[in-house]
């Protein structure tokens, strides 16, 4: 007993009183092999969580610290569930005590610095750690995370943008036309965080549906540098984000052209294929029609391939609970993995229907 | 043509950028008889009306200014639709330019000046206009309401509770027990307002259910106050008020035992004669069972009064829009009145169901 | 006053136990120049309207009659919300004894009966009317509806997405690839109706997100039947309805690739000039973001122009409220204009926010 | 590991299409000392439960089976989540082989069968399983149901009550006026199960509030029962259920008259003496405000005790998930003490917030 406690993971986390810090919360303290050390907050400093989290009333007994109290250097992991631009101030100081990091927020997300400061308006800090971090999108990038210190946890929009598309793209194959992709995207309202503002009032968003970053949307960059890297060359892609009025929950409406030389491919075989070793992407049988609801609170993206009238267009369906698999869940996917644990312990729970 | 024009109110609103103001400028732009010609706010100076509120494009040409530049003296009537406070800071001079007032907050809703500052920490600072003043709710107080220069409207849960519960104590009678009256208020989440707030954010509210204000809440010295004068003495209350997942109505369930020696009253009776000649008061057959959805967006209040297996507890239904009759539209129903209007004028709106 | 009365248009209602027929009892009540003279249902013979809908009570005093009751004939007008097939079968009988007929389902909106007896599993029983009646959109066919003696009234669906495309095909203009156009729709629950269905219970359809009939919607074929007419040649659509958890409201996000020949295009002013007299299409200022709630049971749909980046990459933003500018509110305005009354007569409702 | 499987408890479900059907299946899989054997379905017979329950999928492989074809006999346990009458019906046969059951209907939770016919409104078939049977509320009830073969899982209303009401009347205390209590019971709309009626559609319910059958409920003589077996003598009961705009939930405000002579009682303390050992009654600390998400997917019910100025009148609030607290997670519970387990086994989840 005493041996099994003292080989379990210790975890902090930074910045918890928002809806990713909360999930990691419900994630970590059922975590067989995880014990929950720290976790900091510079105004609630004292606070137990679970006052803030009645969900949490007696199964986390934690307080929130201030970060200076907080032994994060005796974690083996940190996870950061911040405002962008705190994990890349303090991984140096973490790095070097031996603590691994992982980052909800954008911080080690893109490699390109440059359209780093353009989309979050502040310089990078430390771009040698960056280069050696590796981007926390398990399914296309197991390897590099497994040998990593640092990891950029995805977005929640590009986790099913990317997923979505990857079995049309990776390896340089020529399916469809790379050059006007559509991602008609979709999200519950928490994908907004737990901030105080009038548009996402219950008044404002509730029996309301709207587009929002029609303009220009942070996650866009973040989707294009991957999806690039994966084509092996540049993408078009148009991305339009959405909200939804319900609380957890993502929808990805994606749109590709076949080219006319693919035109007798499989697709849902190539999708099959793609991820038939994996625990937490279902490739739906075709005709599927996937709901939210069926991941909520779960680790597990859903995939449907339609191509309407046998035609030329394809059309993606995927889904996802935003706050695990586009967040939380992901992390401790990325941690699981880092640490040699099986991929899926701790996120086997069924969802919640109704 | 002109004529018709010339005649027509000048109303004024300050503070309209909360969903009271909102619901205002949809009632007032519609009404027949009046003319809207100033609206204030401090923060939004020149933004146009319906920037703010996209529902009223093309139907409201306003813009908002600052209260200075706002002719609020030329104005036939005042609506605040303000925080506490506001309106008795501003209204003698209002009043010296013969403009009548109607504030929509608490500062003329409450006679007894102490209870007043206790509940609203602040001193009253015009008590001689508050002794001057009309308590808006129109179907027990329309006589004063007729002659007022200022009425204090009445707040959304008092609206429900005082309605139904008039007819079992006006004119000192005796059928229930009054030292034990039960009221459990269930309120749509636009009661709070529009003021960002985590407690009301979309993922905090919705799917939730919740009491709130049980030690006390600032609408009960205000339902005390009138139920008293209602009864002649004091009157016993409990008052717990829940916030409800939608965005408008409320539900009142107000329990009162009956007294021994009013066992063979009719109280169906009794209700649909006490509002017989209400157009905004509807007894429903009994055995009703009232939906608040029945009343969305219209000013209507609908009661329905049940005696479970013919005991001697009784159950009082009561619904309304807390925003119509709970608020703006009970305050033009008072303007109508103060002006000489035909009660219903410009309040005949159909509620929208589904 | 009498003969205000007397000529006021008499209008009858089959089948409105539905959502329409609720919202046509709405609209046509509160309209100035109707007088609703019967209302039918098989089921609910004698059951008072304002039974069923409680928002209509003391404002509708119609019972449901059967049929063969209801003296349909005596009307100037009578509305068809019943399902698909009805009004075809009663339209002979109407027309002969001069009866005009508004059907908000199917029969009368595809010219093409192969194609309706393929998607809806009839025979079409009377083509000449068919080929008589007009296709109500009255933005895109004012002329001939105003001489019509039968209109098919639009699906919501098709509504947004013809409105939202016709200034780019109309007039043979070669503006954007017609090959691939696609049109990401999002509806409301109420867009199923009101029959008790497992798929759309609250615990099913609350807090979810999905989408059907990708394979195929019986809209589609509508839509394409009149943006082929406006193109002047097929134009290639993939069409994708979602379910969104709230009530009313449409949104619908078209994408179109702009044509090399096309780029210096401003397309922004293209639409404002397009829809420049329209009363009930706002095109929004350049870079708006519409919310549905701004229609919430108003007639009305706003459209929004994006060109993200300035791309060859054109986003239409369209919404409306499905039951009102998408089905009877839309059907009101039909009657307005074959009865030669301005178009907005009844219509001005403004839109209910929050 | 092939002993441990061995050791397991075999259970099966009889109609398991309904919403605690799918809620047993969550917990049951999840279940470490359980293997789901069998679940029934007339209609459904071999649909893998996963095509109607996606949010099983890959979780759950079994598929539905008729009854005649399930091997239910070779269960340790068989769970009924059928309509009233059924468990009565095959109780004999499955106890004569040593079947234990829980029946999550109403076929065991009355003693009085008179009382169950006119509710019910079919005779009890077998009076004398029923004498044997436990009503299976653990913390009223835990020695009894120990030794139980059938258990009568309680109701969602009544589990709120009798909790939030046993330690004011066990032991014959004489605290409260028993003469006149108060339950005003909220509940969401997973409580009316999954059956297609209109007035559970999204477009009904949501963005609505209602009270329903004020008349008589028949959760009412439920809890009455309980309640006079409790304090010893017979308890007026006024009980008025409303539904709420959410999914999952029940919140209970219970009011209740403190006597003269129990004006001095510790209530806090009381109620946190009572149920210092429960796992699954959390009695908050004073002046807390529970809300129904902090136990959304768990088998928690919390209770906050006030008194309002400190005056005499009581009020209780309790809420859980009426899914799990009040339904599948309460008849796990049953099935951990009826087989020796601890009570806690599978029923650990943190619940989902937001």
């Amino acid at each position: 007993m005493a041996s099994a406690a003292a080989s379990r993971i210790k975890a902090g986390i930074v910045g918890g009183t928002g809806y990713t810090g909360v999930e990691l919360l419900r994630l970590l303290s059922q975590h067989p092999q995880v014990e929950l050390t720290a976790i900091t907050s510079r105004k609630e400093d004292g606070m137990p969580v679970a006052d803030m989290y009645p969900n949490l009333r007696g199964r986390v007994d934690l307080c929130f610290q201030t970060p200076d109290k907080a032994a994060l250097e005796d974690c083996d992991v940190v996870f950061f569930a911040t405002p962008h631009g705190v994990a890349m101030s303090q991984a140096k100081t973490l790095l070097d005590k031996g603590v691994r990091i992982i980052d909800l927020a954008a911080d080690f997300r893109l490699q390109d610095t440059q359209m780093f400061e353009r989309w979050y308006k502040m310089p990078h800090s430390c771009p040698d750690i960056l280069a050696e971090s590796a981007y926390g999108l398990v399914e296309l990038n197991r390897s590099r995370i497994a040998g990593a210190k640092v990891v950029g946890n995805p977005g929640c929009y590009p986790t099913t943008v990317l997923l979505g598309l990857a079995p049309l793209l990776e390896g340089g194959r020529k399916l469809v036309d790379t050059s006007h992709i559509i991602a008609d995207c979709k999200s519950g309202v928490s994908g907004a965080g737990r901030k105080a503002e009038v548009s996402t009032l219950f008044s404002e968003a509730s029996d309301n549906f709207k587009a929002y970053g029609v303009a220009g949307h942070r996650h866009h960059p973040e989707i294009s540098e991957h999806l690039n890297a994966l084509a092996g060359g540049p993408v078009g892609l148009t991305f339009v984000p959405h909200l939804v009025p319900m609380i957890r929950g993502m929808f990805s409406t994606l749109y590709a052209r076949i080219l006319p030389e693919a035109m007798d491919t499989d697709f849902q075989a190539l999708f099959e294929q793609r991820y038939a070793d994996e625990a937490f992407v279902d490739v739906m049988p075709a005709g599927s029609l996937p709901e939210t609801r069926s991941v909520r609170a779960a680790n597990q993206l859903r995939i449907a391939v339609h191509r309407p009238g046998n035609g030329d267009q394809l059309v993606i369906l995927v889904i996802q609970d935003n706050l695990v698999k586009g967040a939380s869940g992901q992390a401790v996917q990325n941690m699981n993995l880092m640490f040699g644990l099986p991929e899926s312990t701790g996120l086997t729970h069924v969802a919640i229907l109704p």
